[in-house]
Parts: structure tokens; C-alpha cells; sequence
């Protein structure tokens, strides 16, 4: 449904240039230009992936700033856009917060730069997102992108961005902001 | 035409909070995740421009690192998105750059998240993009946007992204990407 759209940003497990598994480093824009970006396609939660507890204080001192701090005076605007953040551990920690706010588990989008088969089209699932009932969880990778292992889980695989071109290595802020203006656009929907 | 699209990010001058002028202090990710969004679509060329001197010394120190230091090594790809990326003082010096290249002026795009009278659709400037000859500098401000004084020498004015929405306030490197996906897509064009 386009009023319970949910995004996630994994931070682990993700591949490293070599192909192993890492934790990749959270950084500021992370926060709050995905959080803005969803705020402003009504995404009903924001959640960030980390399994590091090192990185996940430094995420809440970052997010406190913005909405305690002297940043939620000087712009409350950001302080707005991080009510819909949440920081988690793993993966299976948001599927089962966004199970517990809806009564029943979201379908899961993988999404990728790399050219893959059997792929659901941008089209393909703003229509999925308009007619099917279940809430949507779209996740995004960091580093060299989310590893099989996560693919496998998910319901749905959607096409690269300008896989076409000779170059299509778009920041993962990018890539989230153009997601959701291609799946959601300007429709307006208040999360229920 | 859409194989002469440019894209300058404005750093000076620029409204405060407060209404008055201001330069803006540049982030690394002004830098190279607009570099990156820029190179995929195929923009001839991404100008960043502050018109203070020790601001443009430590763009260049992140460029250097990216494109011949350690970066260049470890991110390759980032190195061929930094080709595109120029620093500027002024619009002037950018719009004088963009001449000096095609041999005419370009026509200039204004961007802001405000409401505003007499704006071109993004289908409209998509069409403008496609069939006129002339080259196309598209606009993006930071801090609180550009001033009137800039769009006063705009030859158009384009529509805010999601103004219905109960808060529009995505990041520049939001706005530049999905403003660059409306315009262009999907569309290839490999630069003359």
C-alpha cells in the first residue's frame, strides 16, 4: 500500500570490493538527507541497519543534535524529517517492528545497481504499490551492494536505474531519492 | 539540447535563514555524490561554485584525493565521476565556461522548493531539453536557496518537486538527482 511504504539502508551484512561480508561505516548524509527524502514521499519509517554498537551511539548522538539539540531549533525542519527514522540492529529487527505496527509481515524489494534476471520493473511495482494490500519494505545496500543471501529473502528484485548507461554508480542517497520519485512521484498519501 | 546539459551547485550568493546573503559552506557530499548523480545521467559537466578562496582550496584537496590519491586506487569509478566536476567562484565564470565550450550561451533553469508563479513543468523543460539547440545550465541552491537576483536571469523557472506534499524540504543532492531522472530518464546521449 502507498501509505505504508517503508525504507531501510544496510549498513550489515553488506559485500566489501573483494566480495567479503562487512559492516560498512554510517555516515551523516545517511541520516538525514534519506531521512528527508522519505519524509517527503510520506515513507512511513526510515529505518537504519547497523550491527555495530559503536556505530549506532554515534548514529543517536547525530540524530539528538538534529532533534534535542541546538540543530532542532536552528532547523526544525530536519527535526520533522527524523521523526520517521529508526536505528536496528539487523534486518530481521525491522521486518519484525514493521510486523508489529501493520499485524503482518511487509513484502521486501531488493534493489541493486548490477544487471540481474527476472527483475520487477520501476512500473511494475508502483502498481504492486497502489493495488496490493501489504505494507512494502524497500531496502538499499551500502558498500559494494547487499550480498545474495539477503536477495534470496525478497519478494521482489527491482531493475537498476539507467542500467543502460555507460556509467550508473549513483550514491545510495541518489539512488533512494529517484526510487521513490519513480515509485511514488507526486501522489500524495498520509500514512494510516 | 540533452547531450549539453549543465548543472552548477551555489554556494554564494545565497539566502540565510534570516533573508540576508550569505556563502555556504561546502560538504564533501556536495562534491561526489553530485558528481556521481551528474555522470550517470550524462551532464557535460557538474561546476560547483563558492567565491571563497579557502572554501575552493579544500574542494580541490577532496577532488585531489579522489581522483590522484589513495581514492583514485580504492574507488576508481569515482575518479571517472570527478571528471566532469569543475569549481567556479562565480555563475559568471561558469556561464562564461559553458560559452567558451559551445560557442553560445546556455539557457538557465532556476530550482527551488518554494511556490512560485509562471513555472515550467519538468515535462515542459524535458521537451525544451530534447528539441532546442541551445546548451542548459540548470541551477541548484543551497542554505535557504538563491536569491531573487539570480532567477532574475533565469530564462526559466521550474516547478517545485512534490510542492502538495505536507513537507518538501529534500536535501540539494536529493533534488539534483530526481530533478536529473525526470528530465532526462532513462534517455542515453553521449556528450558532443
Amino acid at each position: 500500500m502507498i501509505n505504508k511504504v517503508y525504507v531501510a539502508l544496510i549498513h550489515y551484512p553488506i559485500l566489501k570490493k573483494d566480495g567479503s561480508i562487512v559492516s560498512t561505516a554510517v555516515t551523516n548524509f545517511d541520516i538525514h538527507d534519506i531521512s528527508r527524502t522519505c519524509r517527503t514521499y510520506n515513507v512511513k519509517n526510515y529505518f537504519l541497519v547497523s550491527n555495530l554498537p559503536a556505530q549506532r551511539k554515534i548514529v543517536e548522538r547525530v540524530v539528538e543534535y538534529w532533534t534535542k539539540g541546538f540543530g532542532s531549533d536552528y532547523n526544525p525542519n530536519r527535526k520533522d524529517a527524523l521523526d520517521i527514522f529508526r536505528i536496528e540492529s539487523y534486518l530481521e529487527d525491522v521486518i519484525e517492528k514493521i510486523e508489529k505496527i501493520e499485524g503482518i509481515k511487509p513484502k521486501i524489494v531488493f534493489t541493486s545497481a548490477k544487471p540481474r534476471n527476472n527483475v520487477v520493473t520501476f512500473s511494475e511495482l508502483s502498481q504492486v504499490i497502489r493495488r496490493a494490500e501489504d505494507p512494502i519494505l524497500i531496502l538499499f545496500g551500502t558498500g559494494w551492494g547487499m550480498p545474495e543471501e539477503i536477495r534470496e529473502i525478497c519478494d521482489y528484485d527491482l531493475e537498476p536505474i539507467r542500467a543502460k548507461s555507460d556509467f550508473n554508480h549513483l550514491s545510495v542517497r541518489a539512488a533512494v531519492a529517484i526510487t521513490l520519485d519513480r515509485l511514488i512521484g507526486e501522489e500524495i498519501c498520509y500514512n494510516s
